[in-house]
């Protein structure tokens, strides 16, 4: 690549936003154009507007860029959304009927029809739904919730291999998870609180979508039965998940674990930066994964599963652990802007 | 009670025997007699012996008693154990021989034939069992694990109303369960942890015992299907649990809701001390029930429940909350004592 | 007292407000008589209107009554007040004006001339600066900031025994400090933050006025210099401080423990329903005093310190702890309220 | 540099020794040669050996290296330990008789007369004490406390500048500094603990060696009256410090700042490995430094400072951070092996 692509970021103040700019700062293929933000920040120097709370310091010529509003007239041919979805769904339309290619974090167009819920490892071709799309050389693919991304990337093997009927899914979330100011201390030291709104409905049917099957450029959604309840825990960064499964064929513990650890898809055979190299990584300690030890496994883009044993009322379950801001999140969108350059999409 | 009844507490200096001090020093019917702990401790007044870690403050009498060896010779009619499983075995067997009632916290006995395995709301009449026992005078009597109790308090209502079949568990458990020091803070401070020895088949076998049917003074174990995944989270005192059941027949919410409501048994007839007024609370508030708001109702003794829901799974599922140290532990044994003194077996 | 003193609670649904519920449900002189807030909660019942946030059961019946406006025509003849600098200005100045006897925890009128800033171990006396209130029947005292309790309760019996000239102190604070929702769970997991704004210059003044000698109904500050540097530690309540101070004369270790066990005053002599036994307990374990363990001691009320040894800099160094929402907030102005019906200002 | 200079660590599967590995597996010129523990570790591959808690992943190579008793015959030129202080002093003897470099975090030979307590950027000239050594090839060399460490860097250019007379100090310190198991967490979830053995005494006393002047080979301590108050904290990694100072002269807070901002010392000129880029961050901001935000800075190695502000007792005040395990411990001493391999001593 001669030339690194520029790219904005909507909603850089945010929680998604910091973690765009920390992803996009020494990316070899794309880079900062613009940082867009609300009224209320627009103007000023970027150290000023955002509370930057990364663990990685800002890096003093992006605290000097100065925030714009979000205005279909920004620079960049890619546009990152990490917008409020209260906002999203006006602003990335604008933005897409202005010829702007727009990765979006948010979860309004998720759902929608005519736009890619895209994971690069699971469905590649579902791509093929831009096509639908009514926004010229403008676009819209979005990437699953944060809590759904790391079960996916653990389904996606054994769908391919037995089938997946069954999911029962008991999730533990990080605060990160929620934004920032997010979650209060008073509501979370020496505590946990069993409700995340509108988290377990997306658990449930997200994966639908994913794995579904592109015909005549319409995607038929897969038929797996999904329970999930959500819990908000006190850890910074990584959600961890307790999953029950029954597959569509009997199945070895052995075989299970190979599947997890062969997998491969397109990102690592196409070595896109941002991909994991191996997107799952089975770990045989009985008391792994953790979050404060695994969540940074491959940049923080792999999902780390432990624990696989037999399930008395499912088949067999297992625990698996998923960075919620990376891989659930701007990293996520992140890998879906690398596929699109790779096939030639931008 | 013209005169109170003098207990001793085996393993008074552990996490355990510090709740029973904490419940027994200003118990109506009983009063404390020895505090008895390992060779390495005898000898010491207890505020040496022991590092005190309540948040209430240690009687300046009780800190200044003399720890005891565990001996059968200690005074005290009823000997509660909070002994270490390592050495509960041989020590209970010795106090029962003895003569003593020994009301055990320890997981040694609790699967015996002759044992009672006891949650005075659920099976007082397997006390029957207490017949079969060779000790004399003296007997032993169980409590369940700490994660056992908050499950099968909570399942009790269903089980008389309409049976329960299979039982998915997923558990969020406190810090205080693994006794003191127990977890590293270095493992749990911005962590989870996936994995407690011991516990998932603890929860997945007791219950089936608690419910069993007593024929000819036998426990007939319960038919049901128990599929349990557990977890430590950084809770000080409160286990959660994640619960999807499978009923005998079909229920409305609004029928689970009263039958948990209307709920009431032995220990609130008889009005023993300990008892919780009311064993089961649920909670309608959709983030509730959570550890440091709702571990302490009822004295620690009632178990929290809430977020009913229907599960695609299974039929229903909900979220409880029960304190592991009180009902889970010292005041479940306590409980179990009072039940056994107004039964007239002390 | 043969009825109870009808009160009302100013900003009853924020933390503070919360606190002063939990400690007049059961109190033997006073009843709530109205739970006023802001124009947002008014007309709703309390149950809905707040997230009641504490570790004990909201009473019933307190959770069905109507939230009211804070207007001067609220019953009750007094009024705690638990609300925002923001607004707590005007509206106390408005219920005095009504003839209310406001008792407040509002940091507004603390360094007003003629408003007694009252700790009732210290001192009683300075309620003589009411006379030049100009508010009729109605009046206005104040406790100090959480911060500043702990340290001149600490202080106190060094003043009078010893002299103090000067005091360093570096504090840990706790969440409840910030109210609700105050400190992101974000900002304080793993982490700790080196200020809290406006807390500092809080410590520096306000225990001069507090030791100020009262001279023809005007207190004239006392000369005491005092050097603070104030954190939030992840700590739900109990704020700690490290103090080095230089005293006015040579005393020994024995001496200044003798002080600080030795001291009574006018809320214990009175016993004063709310009064610690002891208003400061000295703990001779090295490793004490501690939040989680200490705070709770004599009801919240108590101040507990440790670790006495000599300073190189100036002369003695200590830890001190004491609860920020009990004897730092709502149990403080609770008990300036007895002392006020004890020596018949009510 | 042709070959990279092979090295040993000593308490390998120690909280320090962990730190060593993860330094020293891509170090431009050293070479993990042996990994050292106890009998008990010895004969087993390292991964089994050791609990790996770090957040990064044990190379594969590494895991599978066998642990060796700590013996004067293992390979390596340089040796880093990691040792606990009841083993520590024998052992390295033994090491530096045997010829070996020994580069110790442990206290053992701290204040002995004729070994380094070093610290490149402050005292590189005391490297002169080695000739007194008796050990022929084999030398000591030490680096200071982790909670000495953050503190004398950021005195060192106010000692250069004004001098500096007295100093009061108090800490907030990590976890990590108490190594593994380290602290309970019953001890520290909601809590803080005012005292950590033995640690008040080494920040009073090891900066006056290390500030010493270097007169015929010995080291005359500095003149500077310190006292300091430790406390723990449930962070973890990265003590924090609230530092009163009074200097030499008048100086005003830009010089000041200035002097921490210029400061670069002979490992930022020789551009050692692991030198921090500016051993000296000041934050302008008022809510910096704060430990998660700012440990990792300059790879760890350097001291984040905020807050300055006039101290009405001594007479400044501010609020210092440093990284406990790396430029407090294993980092530490890794600098003090590069410094002494650029001027030839290796």
């Amino acid at each position: 690549m001669d030339k690194k692509i520029p790219v904005a970021i909507l909603g850089a103040t945010g929680s998604v936003g910091q973690k765009f700019i920390e992803l996009l700062k020494d990316h070899p293929w794309f880079e900062i154009a613009a940082l867009c933000a609300s009224e209320r920040s627009a103007g000023k120097p970027y150290h000023e507007a955002a509370n930057w709370f990364q663990a990685s310091e800002l890096p003093k010529h992006i605290g000097e860029m100065i925030v714009q509003p979000c205005e279909p007239s920004v620079p960049g041919r890619i546009v990152f959304s990490g917008l409020d979805s209260s906002v999203a769904g006006e602003i990335e339309q604008a933005m897409a009927k202005a010829g702007k290619i727009v990765v979006s974090n948010s979860k309004n167009h998720r759902m929608h029809d005519d736009v890619p819920l895209l994971v690069p490892e699971i469905n590649a071709d579902h791509l093929a739904l831009l096509k639908k799309q009514a926004f010229g050389d403008g676009m819209i693919v979005t990437n699953p919730n944060c809590s759904t991304i790391g079960l996916v990337l653990a389904l996606k093997p054994l769908v391919d291999a037995f089938g997946v009927r069954e999911v029962s899914v008991v999730t533990m979330q990080a605060l990160s998870g929620a934004g920032y100011p997010g979650v209060a201390s008073l509501d979370i030291i020496d505590n946990a609180v069993p409700y995340i709104g509108g988290e377990e409905d997306k658990i449930e049917t997200e994966p639908l979508k994913i794995f579904g099957d592109l015909i005549n450029d319409h995607v038929e959604p897969a038929v797996m039965n999904i329970s999930a309840s959500c819990n908000r825990i006190a850890v910074v960064d990584g959600h961890m998940e307790c999953v029950s499964v029954r597959l569509g064929r009997q199945a070895s513990a052995k075989e299970i674990i190979e599947a997890w650890e062969d997998y491969r898809a397109e990102p690592q055979e196409m070595g896109l930066p941002t991909a994991p190299g191996r997107p799952v990584h089975y770990h045989r300690e009985e008391h792994y994964p953790q979050p404060r030890k695994h969540r940074m496994l491959d940049k923080g883009m792999a999902v780390s599963i432990g624990r696989l044993r037999e399930c008395s009322i499912l088949e067999w379950k297992f625990t698996l652990l998923s960075h919620n801001t990376i891989r659930g999140a701007a990293g996520g969108a992140l890998l879906n802007a690398e596929l699109m350059v790779e096939m030639g999409l931008v």
